[in-house]
């Protein structure tokens, strides 16, 4: 029974490499050592899981103490920079794609219009068609055959990643350029899909790139960036990055920092809502420097407008000179100059009531087919589209009877349409707000989004969840379900256990880490190297692998001394990179190799955190979210 | 060497009622049961600390389990009332507090104008004088004798509570009244202080009543608001009416929840974020409706502007027709217009520098003569008049060779001050785009918020900390130091630990009551009630309070059955109010009751938070400050 119920917080508990997540729980008993151990497993993804507990092994605690102040303001210094150089860079890529897709959608309508004048509407078809499923089918085969994670949104998984779920490959080199590349195609060719969510994914992976500091494969690594290869910086930075994604799709700073908060991060604190302001702060200075090069007349499609069939705002089609064609305004058209189109003032008769229904009936179906694609695609601007046409909508039906603009009606339907499938308020209000510049509006904006949140809520979840779910991304939420209360984390504890003793034999923990998929094992220290079976702490298959692959072994169970730790390096025991990890199967030992034995105290983690076998399953699980535990011991009723 | 080093923690780990601040740290040694406590206090003042624990015992447990999906949603649907509440009612006192400053201020600069009109400058200077010394007499009276709570910004009280300090009488009805008025005298009798804080003080202030559901004092309670009696729910409706507050003061909804986020809160979690940005949307809608209401000319001196002597933006003084005094024009005036005409765009030549610097130089002096005064006064506003006037003298120092606006110096000006002095960067953005409704400044805000918070940082804490500190506020910071890394738990224990046995005499209890200050006792089932001494859990003080005080006394040490449990309702172990406890010392027993048994077990929190003892000062920190625990049991290492 309990395997379904607990797969939530199972799910992300523990994990490194493989199928299986499950939260170790150890239970001794109280007369012997013999323990049990929960596996409470439900098979998703290869998922590794982030690690953000302090591990206070003798190693670890030897580094941190020779650490002094000085360490401590370069460590600050280097993070703002790092802040600076993710603003830069993503402030950069967002206008790259934006003359990119400015530029080629452009192009086309140009070339499409040019053909249309001549007379030639099947020649004119035929190009249109082609081009656009040469962009699809380029974006689609880049990430199907270089980099299958750049598919989709990307906010599910940098979500799940800001959750303590890392989905490999999910920020590597390839996932960026394929995101970028791929985006620029899929909303050229005139795909009904958007940018925001591939620049916050895309804002991720520069952040992630840029903290691990090089790439140890190419050997080409900063020493000085080594202090930022742990899960909780790099969890920082991430949240950064994808603050400067939405930053860079809006133009909205504010806005960024806070759907990062809203809706991205899990675990946040004051500083970081100091560096995320300050890294889309970035964003938006390059972003307005580089709109005033334009401006001036120096970039692409920015600069003067062909006069015929040009590919200004609305459409002249088949329309007689000083005359457009409404509908063609809106389907041949980039989704940016739709939005700007309805969200206008001063527009209230431009457009027919038949042809917003039309645009709005084939905008809802061609989002639901389009976001399906293997490219990257968002869904932000699809749905500020969809829902700037069904306020017109309401506009025109409420008609006379509300002195309300219909562009206006268009912005709270866009907000409305959001705040119904995204189920953010707070971000949505800050991006409205810098989207539009206009503080009258914000009553309005927020009542609407209160009542679609509501309405949505009471229906299901909100479309990120889902997408996670249906993508095996396991998430923990902030809170204990109700039926947690019920149970006690006895309750989900099964065995049988597997521990290690403080001298272990090499063959036995070759056989554990073989034959088991747990991330951390107890060690316990039984006579006679102790007076009675005490637990030791509790070890990593990390750095178990570690210890194996140095092969530090000892002929007797014996204390390895200092020697062991100086052997190794912070570098040995620091992430090894995005999406690699050592594997069991890859270290080979010679039989006697396997008879010797390895001294694991200076490796364990001597202060796990534990909690009584009494415990309910909803406080053992706050304690697990709000510390972002992977591991928890669960020990009997103290006897002292 | 640990007790000053260790106050930070201390302070507001553990303590209801007294003097003493202390975390309980229990330390079984390993051989037996007796064990030590840390007893690490430093005297401040009065404080009790909140409870932000799951406790769970068997009552507790027995209420849980008896509420289902109903409850849930109704607990829900009143929780979103009681921000509606907190909305209304911090908009309505906004307004309010708005329109009297407007009218008593405008009256009083009206009569003395009118007074100098006809030449007699001595009795104008004497009306002037006397009516502001008669308002900052009044202030002072009634936040002296009614409410001395009430006095300064009560920012830094908030804060602390809502950190987990408790500070007596600090939400109480008095204190809000006094506030309220207070800040009306005090603003209006020209001191040079804000109603931003007070508003955050009252805010706050509005919620704690709201959510107290009623008051027992007087009889008078709500019985569907007893489940928000509990010191979490309590947090989450004072953070609403802190962001109301802020909202209220500069009509910046989004802005509001910010600064609760950024500057106020010690937790937070997604669903308060909605919470709070519905508070503040229901306050800008009420001060929305209320100023339109306003400007057709339905309020007090908003109404028809008096020719003469008007209470205008500029002052005419002395000056010809058509012309008018720019230092009048600063000094005799309210703060609210004086930010408007010096934050305005045409008003290049309108003042002097030798005004500008006078101006600077005398608000600078006033206002921190005036933050020492005994009566409710903000800091917000007299930094941002200063900042302003220092930004327009630095616009009159580059003059031409800069093509920026005063008007823009000046807020920016007021950006830097605000930043330097309150550091706080993200809501100020806000406020600030919320105030100005320009999106364009936005980069050049960021830019002087990131320098002056930079600048600040290097020298001091926050003005607010220093308050705080000043205060003898206890306040647990998010971080743990640097020096706590070098600690373990075991270090910081002090002895001797009071602890109880399950089945204790009555005596025993009131004795170890009276003769410490500790709030949470462990307790231990010793032979012959178990097989071995087992730590059962931890009972708190007020919780044996209640016990003592219903007199459930048992003849002889034996379980005191269901029917214990069923003698006390929730209202019982409820919150009894804010700033109201049991004491020991009210509580009276006979000798025969003293020699009489208590059974503790069904109201021991059997399921405690611990640690092993080897865990780092810093690791238990951070467990202690997520959670938000009060106590926390150190353990040995497990012996199976």
């Amino acid at each position: 029974m309990s395997t379904p119920l607990f797969s939530g917080l199972a799910s992300s508990v523990d994990d490194d490499t493989a199928l299986l997540q499950q939260p170790l729980l150890l239970l001794p008993s109280v007369s012997n050592t013999t323990a049990q151990v929960a596996i409470v497993g439900s098979s998703v993804c290869p998922i590794e899981s982030l690690d953000y507990e302090v591990i206070e092994n003798d190693f670890f605690k030897a580094d941190w103490r020779s650490r002094g102040k000085i360490q401590k303001y370069q460590y600050i210094f280097i993070k703002w920079i790092l802040c600076f150089l993710i603003g830069l860079i993503v402030g950069l890529l967002g206008f790259f794609i934006n003359l990119s897709v400015e530029s080629i959608a452009g192009m086309k309508f140009v070339v499409t219009s040019n053909i249309m004048l001549t007379g030639k509407f099947m020649v004119a078809f035929l190009v249109f068609a082609s081009s656009n499923l040469g962009l699809t089918l380029l974006a689609s085969l880049i990430t199907a055959f270089v980099a299958p994670d750049a598919a989709g949104s990307g906010i599910p998984e940098v979500k799940a990643y800001l959750n303590g779920v890392d989905v490999p490959a999910i920020f590597s080199f390839q996932t960026l350029v394929v995101k970028v590349v791929g985006s620029i195609c899929a909303v050229s060719s005139s795909l009904n899909v958007g940018r925001a969510g591939p620049l916050v994914h895309t804002g991720a992976c520069v952040a992630a790139i840029v903290g691990q500091g090089g790439s140890k494969k190419f050997r080409l690594t900063w020493k000085w960036l080594q202090d930022f290869k742990n899960d909780w910086d790099m969890r920082d930075l991430v949240t950064c990055g994808s603050a400067a994604g939405i930053a860079a799709a809006f133009h909205a700073p504010v806005g960024g920092v806070l759907f990062a908060l809203e809706e991205m991060a899990s675990w946040w604190r004051g500083t970081l809502l100091c560096e995320a302001l300050f890294t889309t702060a970035v964003v938006a200075i390059v972003l307005r420097a580089l709109i005033d090069v334009c401006l001036r007349g120096k970039c692409g499609l920015f600069e003067p407008c062909p006069t015929i069939g040009r590919s200004g705002n609305y459409k002249k089609f088949h329309c007689p000179h000083g005359y457009h064609n409404d509908l063609a305004s809106l389907f041949f058209n980039t989704n940016d100059d739709v939005i700007k189109n309805l969200f206008s003032k001063n527009t209230d008769t431009e457009f027919h009531l038949s042809s917003m229904l039309i645009f709005f009936a084939a905008r809802l179906f061609l989002s639901i087919f389009s976001y399906g694609i293997l490219a990257p695609a968002g869904l932000f601007v699809p749905v500020i589209v969809m829902g700037a046409a069904y306020g017109r909508i309401v506009a025109m039906l409420v008609g006379s009877n509300s002195n309300l603009n219909p562009g206006l009606f268009a912005v709270l339907g866009s907000a409305s349409l959001l705040g119904g499938s995204m189920r953010i308020t707070v971000s949505l209000c800050a991006i409205f707000l810098e989207l539009t510049n206009n503080l009258l509006l914000l009553p309005l904006i927020m009542l609407v989004l209160f009542i679609s949140k509501a309405v949505g809520d009471a229906i299901n979840g909100n479309i990120c969840d889902i997408i996670m779910t249906l993508k095996g991304l396991p998430y923990l939420k902030a809170h204990a379900e109700p039926y947690m209360r019920q149970l006690t984390v006895v309750d989900v504890v099964r065995g049988p256990l597997q521990i290690f003793h403080g001298f272990e034999k090499v063959g036995n923990v070759v056989n554990v880490l073989k034959t088991t998929q747990h991330n951390g094992f107890p060690v316990v220290d039984k006579p006679p190297f102790s007076a009675s079976p005490v637990l030791f702490g509790l070890i990593l298959r990390a750095h178990l692998l570690i210890l194996l692959k140095s092969k530090t072994f000892l002929r007797t169970p014996a204390p390895a001394g200092p020697y062991a730790i100086r052997r190794f390096s912070d570098d040995d025991f620091a992430k090894w990179g995005l999406g690699h990890d050592d594997n069991i199967e890859d270290i080979e030992l010679s039989v006697e190799e396997m008879d010797m034995y390895v001294d694991l105290h200076p490796f364990t983690n001597t202060s796990p955190y534990t909690v009584v076998e009494t415990m309910s399953l909803a406080k053992a699980f706050k304690l697990f979210r709000e510390v972002g535990l992977r591991h928890l011991l669960v020990i009997p009723k103290l006897s002292g």
